[in-house]
């Protein structure tokens, strides 16, 4: 049984989703693990992980406009906004969604199920650089 | 250390709560695991996973009331409508709930609190087959 | 590779977060691991885990006005009222956010960003005792 850990780095360019199942299953093929479990885990406040449909992008695009009418920003209510509207209701939306995911690694890849993709869902409108930490175990 | 996987298979007849503890701890039972992390993986993306209380049905009833209301099926601002009222809700009822979940093994057993039990929370309507992969990992 | 479990007890005082983040901290020194993987599990149904702000107290007081808001005690739509107003909204607010949680462990540390705690975010209004089961696995 080993272990690896690896920092992804993802380039954001603003709120939306970034499928990122494709360069996490290169850095599993490069462990050379088999069989194991992958741990995803995201290192800020204010974007998630999510994993949803990879085929029409209209899922995507009425998650997205789920989440901004269910937390709305520059809510009249909230006291945190040092950053602007989309400070707090970024951090209330990681926190109805993941930022901590487990994968099963069956065969070498990644036991997605036939329509599901890995997105991390970033919540901030502006440019940011992100970090999600893997973790394998296995053999 | 030793790591086995298993893939459970659930005939859902629709929308509601589908107790998998029973057969969850059965397998984990077949692998004679004492002390070791399980972790649960749904393979789609119109059902979920919730650990919820065990004794009063109501509780399961008043879930299904609140997320059926915060979630509108049929939604006039869906674009994802392919597969009827309940298609896009499903998919954001999944992500508002879990598809991957660890719980640690305890001499033998899931370490749920006396409370707790392990739920498949089937989003459409119709009747599905439904696959959990279930991953552990311990000696 | 090995693996440690241990039960951490919180005394809460009604609802609202538990920086948990130190004592989780201090287990995992004792443990000696320097490199794997941790869960943190809750073993109840009123009560779960947020990764959340360390720093602006207004973060955590805005995502309860939130939560309080989305998920209102005393609804008159809910059957399981057992145990007074804030038990049904418990067990909702439980499921939206996070009963189980995986932290990598890096150089004997929580893998946690610069602005990330873990509480237990306590939905009851009376104080309790409550359990989280700690696994870890590494080396």
């Amino acid at each position: 049984m080993i272990q690896q850990q690896h920092c992804l780095n993802i380039s954001a360019t603003g709120r939306g989703f970034y499928n990122i199942t494709r360069d996490v299953q290169a850095w599993v093929n490069e462990t050379g693990i088999q069989t194991g479990m992958l741990n995803l885990f995201v290192q800020h406040t204010s974007c998630s992980l999510m994993v949803q449909e990879n085929a029409d992008p209209d899922v995507l695009r009425d998650m997205e406009m789920f989440m901004s009418r269910l937390v709305v920003d520059g809510d009249a209510e909230f006291l945190h906004r040092d950053e602007g509207d989309d400070d707090m209701s970024a951090h209330i939306r990681m926190a109805l969604t993941q930022i901590s995911l487990n994968v099963p690694i069956i065969n070498g890849r990644l036991g997605l199920g036939m329509w599901q993709a890995v997105y991390l869902y970033e919540h901030r409108t502006h440019a940011l650089n992100r970090h999600v930490y893997l973790h394998i175990l296995g053999e």
